[in-house]
C-alpha cells in the first residue's frame, strides 16, 4: 500500500512557521479571495491564503512575504474560499465502485474528506476485506476514513454471511493507520439489551480513543433510546423527522442528516435548525449512500450542501454542517475541516454559495480538478483473486433448483409473499393462493419467485420463495449478488430457466448484476470486486446501471427505485418478510418461517 | 498514588444501559430541575437525570423506571441542572495552595474540572515537582488535568531556574495518565523564530493528540502572530481587545478569556461574540491565576461565568464557554462539559442563571458540596522532603551580602533602576542618580534596594540593584520566595539588615513571604512546598496572605497589587527592566545590562 497521508503538522511546522514568518516561500499561493471562515461564521473578503508542504502556512489579507520564484499562484479573483467539503458517514459501494473510482467521481464535486463504513465488503471478505478497502483509501488524493464496520452479519442467526466480524477484529483495526472509528452499530437491539459483544466492539473503539458510529433505526424515543445513547454511539443518521434530531442532540449526539440517492432527511429535521433555533454544531451532513448515476448526474457533497440552504439554513452554517462539524465529531478540527494554518490545505473555490458551482478544488494543496474534471491520479489497490472471485456457486444452476415443490397431491398452495412497497424499504408479508402445475408451486399475477442462492461457500444452497410488486411480464428474470446485508446472490424471475441463467452468468463474470429476457441477456453491471464493485469509472458504470434499470422495465418493471427494492430483499433487519440462506425471514419477530402455510 | 479517575464509559456502559433501559437501578436521581443543555443552548424544565458509576445514565423526563429502594434522590425543586464549570487554563500554584487545598477552595463555588499548568513548580523542582503536581491533581474528588510545563526557564540564558525542561521531559509527560496537553508556550519568539526546541515540544504533545497550549503576549496581529499559529499553539489567553479575540478565532484558535484576581480579558473581548456576532464555540472562560484571597471571598468560574453574564452574554452561551466548548478544545466532550449520558456526572445546582448562586455541587456523581460548604476530602499528597526543603541559600545572610559598593572614590554613581509602575505587569526602566555613603550606594526616596537571592543551588549568590516605586518609609523588608518564574528569592528593602533578616527567615521556613520592621516580623506567608504553596487550607492562607499585604501598607506602601508587583520582579520575559540571578536584564532588548552606568 502507498499511503499517501500528507506529513503531519508537526512534521511540517518548521516550515509553516518560517513562510508564514517570510523566511521561507509557499509552494501555492491562492491570492484575493473571500475567506468563508467555519469558526467564526464570517465570509471575509481579500484574503490570500498560503500552502506548503500540502497544508495551510497562512491566511491573511496579504501573502505578498510567502511568495518567491517558485510559489504557483492561482488567482481566487474575488470567489469564496471554502474548506473542501467531508462526507461524514457514507458507504462506497453503494456507488458499486471501488474506493479510487468513487474518488475520482466525486473530487469534481468538492469532496475532499470521506468517513466510509465497508460494511458491505466485510460482509463478503471479512476483516481482509476491510484492509483492501483502507489500504485503497490510503492511496487516495483526498482523505479517506475507515469506519470499522460493527456488525456482520446485521442479523445473527437469522443470514450467514461470508465473514463476521468480532470485537477482536475490532480492536486490531483500530491500530490501522487510517481507522476513525467504529461504523454504525446496526444492532441497536443488541445494544439496548447490552449484548457484550456489541459493547465490547464499541468499547475498543472508545478506549483507543475515536469515534462510535450509530444507527438507531426506531422511532421510539423513550427508554431504548436512552439505553443505546448510554451505550456509547456517538452519532446517527437514522433520524427522519425533526423530534428524531432534538432527541439525539439533545442527548449530545452528533445529529447526521442524510441526503442520499434514496435518502431525504435533512429537510425533515434541519427544522431544528432553521425554525427552533438549535446550536447548529452538532448537525452534520452526509450522504450515507449514493449510486454512481447520482455522482455523475447531480452530485455529491455539494448536492447535500445545496439542499440544505435551499431548505433554509444559512449557506454558511450549511457549509459549517458539511465541514468543522464532522471534522470536530470525528477529533479531527485540527487536521481538516477549515482554512486555518496547520490543517490539510483542502480547499474549493466557487463563485456563489448558495447554487455553490464548484470550480476549482484543491485537495492537500495541490489542484485535483477544474471546471467538473478530475486533473489527478486516483491509484488502484492491486485487487487479489481473492476479493475479484467471491461469486462460488456449488455448482452450475439449472431450472430444476428453482422450482418449488407442492405438498404431494396439492392442487393449489397457500403461500407468504414478499410484497414490495412502491418507495419504501419495508416490504409487507402478503399470503397468497397459488396454483400447482406438475407438482410444482407457480407464480401468478403479479407474484413471481424469488431465490436466494449461496454464493460465499459453494454450497449449492438455493432458497426458494415469492415476491410481488415488481409488475414482470413474459419470460424474464434478474440477479444480483448485491444483496444487503450478507450479499448472496439474489434471483427474482418469472422463469426457472431464466432465473438459472441469469444466476449462472453472474457465477461466470464474478458478481453483478443482470437481466435476462426471452434467453437474452438485456443488461449486465459487472461487478467483479467482491460482487459489489467497480474499478470501472463512474461514467461507465453509471451508464451500465441505467441500461440494466432500463431493463427492468422492458421487462414490465414500474417501481421507482426497482433496482434498490431488488438488492434490499434479503435485508433481514428491516420488516417485516425477507429471505436469507437460511430462509424466509420474519422481520416483525425475527424468525425463520415457513414458505409454504398450513393455515388454508 | 491513588487514581480517583472515574471507570471509564466503555468500563461502565453495561451498567449505564442497563440503568437506562430500567433493568438496573441508579445509585442517584436527580428530580424535577431545569435541563440546561449545552449542546442545544436550551432550558428544558422537568427534566430528570439519572447516576451510576459516577456517570450519567440517563436524562429525560421520567427517570422513575431507574429507581430503586437504594437510590439516593436529590430534589431539583425546579432548580436549574447545569454542567459542572471548568476552568480551561490555570496555575494552582497562584493561590499558594497545593492541588489539594485550591480544590477544596473551589468546589463549593461549582469548579468541576481545571486544567492546571504547574509552570512554577516547574522550574523549582523540575520534571518531579510536575509529577507531584500532577499525582495530587489525580487523587481529588473532581477532574484536575495537568498541562505539561513547556517553559522552563521562560528566558533561557538570562536566567537560572532550579530545573529546566526538555523536549524529552515533555515527550515522557505526554504518556503520564492525567496529562491532557502542552501548557502555554510562552516562548512565542521561539517559536517565531523556528527554535527546535520550542517546535520539538509542540510536536510531541501533537504526536500524543494532545493539546498545544499557547501564550503570545503582543499586540502584533501581523505575520508573526501567523507564524505562532502556524508553529501549533491552539489556543491563546494572552488578548486584550476585540482585535485580538477575533484574529485568534479566525486562526482557528481557542480563545480564553481570562478574568483572574488581576486579569480582566473578558469583558474587553466577549464583544466579538456580544456585538459582532461571531459563532461563539471557540470561546472558553479561564482564570489563569486566582490568589487565596479571591477563592475565598469572590469565587472561582461562578465568579467568571457571572461576569461574562453581565458583560451581556446570554447565560447559556457564558455556560457554553465555561463547559461544552472548553471539554471540545480539550478532546474531552463525551467525558465531561455536558449533561448527557456517559459522561461524568459533574452537575451543579442553581436557582438562577444570572447571579449563578451554587446551591449543590455533584462531581462524578457524588455531592461535594451543599450551600457553599465542602462536604468531600480532597486527599494531600505526601509531599517528600525536595519538595519541602527548597530554600537552600549558601550561608546565612548578613547587612553586608546587600551593600552595593560605589566605583572607587565616587560621591554618588548614576544607576538603572527598576520603576514599578501602579496597575501594571510592565515596569519602567528609570535612571537614578543616588548617594553614595562609605562607599556603598544608597538608596533615596522612593528609591529602594531589590535583591535576588539565588535560592536553588546555595550558590550564596545575591545580585543587588535597585527599585522604585514601592512607597515604602522607615527601617523595613519585604522578602518572598515566589519570584516568577524561576522562583529564585526577591527581597525589597530600605535597610541592609532588615533584608538580611527577612532573607534568612524564609530559609528557616523553608520559604514563603516575610515582611520586617525595625528587626520585628510584622507578617509571614508560610509556603512549604517548593517554596510556592501552602498546605493549609485556603482561608487560613488567605487571611496569612491578607496580614502580609497590610504590613506591606504598613511599611508605607501604597500600591494595589503591591505583592504581585513584588513578586514579578524577576519575570525577565516583560519589558523594560528585572532582576535576575545573573544581573539586571533589559527585557526590551532581552539582554544583561549592569547597574552602575557609565554614562554621565
Amino acid at each position: 500500500m502507498n499511503d499517501t497521508t500528507p506529513l503531519s503538522w508537526a512534521q511540517t511546522a518548521p516550515r509553516l512557521v518560517a513562510v508564514a514568518a517570510g523566511r521561507s516561500t509557499a509552494d501555492t499561493v491562492i491570492r484575493n479571495g473571500i475567506w468563508v471562515n467555519v469558526h467564526t461564521r464570517e465570509c471575509l473578503p481579500g484574503h490570500d491564503i498560503a500552502i506548503a508542504e500540502g497544508r495551510i502556512a497562512y491566511v491573511g489579507t496579504d501573502a505578498s512575504h510567502c511568495i518567491g520564484p517558485d510559489t504557483e499562484i492561482i488567482d481566487a479573483d474575488e470567489r469564496y474560499m471554502i474548506p473542501g467539503l467531508c462526507d461524514a458517514h457514507m458507504h462506497i459501494e453503494s456507488g458499486m465502485l471501488t474506493p479510487a473510482e468513487f474518488a475520482r467521481a466525486v473530487i469534481p464535486h468538492g469532496t475532499t474528506s470521506m468517513f466510509t463504513d465497508p460494511h458491505e465488503i466485510a460482509n463478503v471478505l471479512g476483516l481482509s476485506g476491510v484492509r483492501m478497502m483502507h489500504d485503497e483509501a490510503l492511496m487516495q488524493p483526498i482523505n479517506i476514513f475507515t469506519q470499522m464496520p460493527s456488525c456482520a452479519p446485521s442479523a445473527p442467526g437469522l443470514e450467514t454471511t461470508g465473514f463476521e466480524i468480532s470485537p477482536e477484529d475490532v480492536a486490531e483495526a483500530m491500530s490501522w493507520p487510517g481507522i476513525i472509528g467504529l461504523g454504525e452499530m446496526m444492532n441497536f437491539p443488541g445494544v439496548i439489551n447490552g449484548d457484550p459483544k456489541m459493547l465490547a466492539e464499541i468499547a475498543a473503539t472508545q478506549m483507543a480513543g475515536k469515534t462510535v458510529g450509530g444507527h438507531y433505526a426506531s422511532p421510539d424515543l423513550g427508554s431504548n433510546f436512552a439505553a443505546y445513547v448510554a451505550g456509547g454511539p456517538a452519532d446517527d443518521h437514522e433520524g427522519t423527522c425533526e423530534a428524531d434530531a432534538i432527541a439525539r442532540v439533545r442527548q449530545g449526539m452528533g445529529l447526521m442528516m442524510r441526503l442520499g440517492s434514496a435518502w431525504y432527511d435533512v429537510e425533515t429535521q434541519i427544522t431544528a435548525v432553521t425554525e427552533k433555533g438549535l446550536d447548529s454544531r452538532s448537525f452534520i451532513l452526509c450522504t450515507d449512500d449514493c449510486h454512481s448515476g447520482t455522482l455523475v448526474n447531480e452530485g455529491h457533497m455539494n448536492r447535500v450542501v445545496r439542499h440544505a440552504i435551499a431548505c433554509g439554513c444559512d449557506p454558511v452554517v450549511a457549509l459549517q454542517m458539511a465541514t468543522i462539524n464532522t471534522a470536530t465529531h470525528f477529533g479531527l478540527e485540527r487536521e481538516i475541516g477549515s482554512i486555518t494554518p496547520g490543517r490539510r490545505a483542502d480547499i474549493v473555490l466557487t463563485s456563489d454559495l448558495e447554487t455553490l458551482p464548484i470550480e476549482h478544488v484543491i485537495a492537500r494543496g495541490k489542484t485535483v480538478s477544474e471546471k467538473g474534471k478530475c486533473l489527478v491520479e486516483c491509484p488502484h489497490y492491486p485487487w487479489p483473486d481473492t476479493a475479484r472471485g467471491t461469486v462460488h456457486l456449488g455448482h452450475s444452476l439449472t431450472e430444476t433448483d428453482f422450482e418449488i415443490a407442492a405438498p404431494k397431491g396439492a392442487n393449489s398452495a397457500r403461500v407468504n409473499v414478499i410484497g414490495v412497497v412502491e418507495n419504501q424499504a419495508p416490504t409487507q408479508a402478503l399470503v397468497r393462493d397459488l396454483p400447482v402445475d406438475n407438482g410444482l408451486i407457480e407464480g401468478q399475477g403479479d407474484t413471481f419467485q424469488i431465490a436466494l442462492v449461496e454464493r460465499h461457500r459453494a454450497t449449492g444452497g438455493v432458497v426458494n420463495g415469492f415476491v410481488s410488486g415488481f409488475g414482470y411480464t413474459g419470460r424474464m428474470a434478474m440477479a444480483s449478488t448485491v444483496a444487503h446485508d450478507s450479499h448472496h446472490m439474489i434471483v427474482v424471475g418469472t422463469d426457472c430457466a431464466q432465473m438459472a441463467l441469469a444466476a449462472n452468468r453472474l457465477a461466470d463474470v464474478g458478481g453483478g448484476i443482470t437481466v435476462f429476457k426471452d434467453d437474452v441477456e438485456l443488461a449486465l453491471v459487472e461487478l467483479p470486486i467482491a460482487g459489489l464493485m467497480s474499478d470501472s469509472p463512474a461514467q461507465e458504470v453509471a451508464a451500465k446501471a441505467q441500461a440494466m434499470m432500463k431493463a427492468m422495465q422492458t421487462c414490465g418493471c414500474t417501481l421507482n427505485n426497482a433496482y434498490m427494492q431488488h438488492s434490499l430483499l434479503a435485508l433481514v433487519v428491516i420488516p417485516e418478510l425477507r429471505i436469507s440462506d437460511l430462509g424466509l425471514v420474519d422481520v416483525t419477530r425475527f424468525e425463520k418461517i415457513n414458505l409454504i402455510r398450513t393455515d388454508r
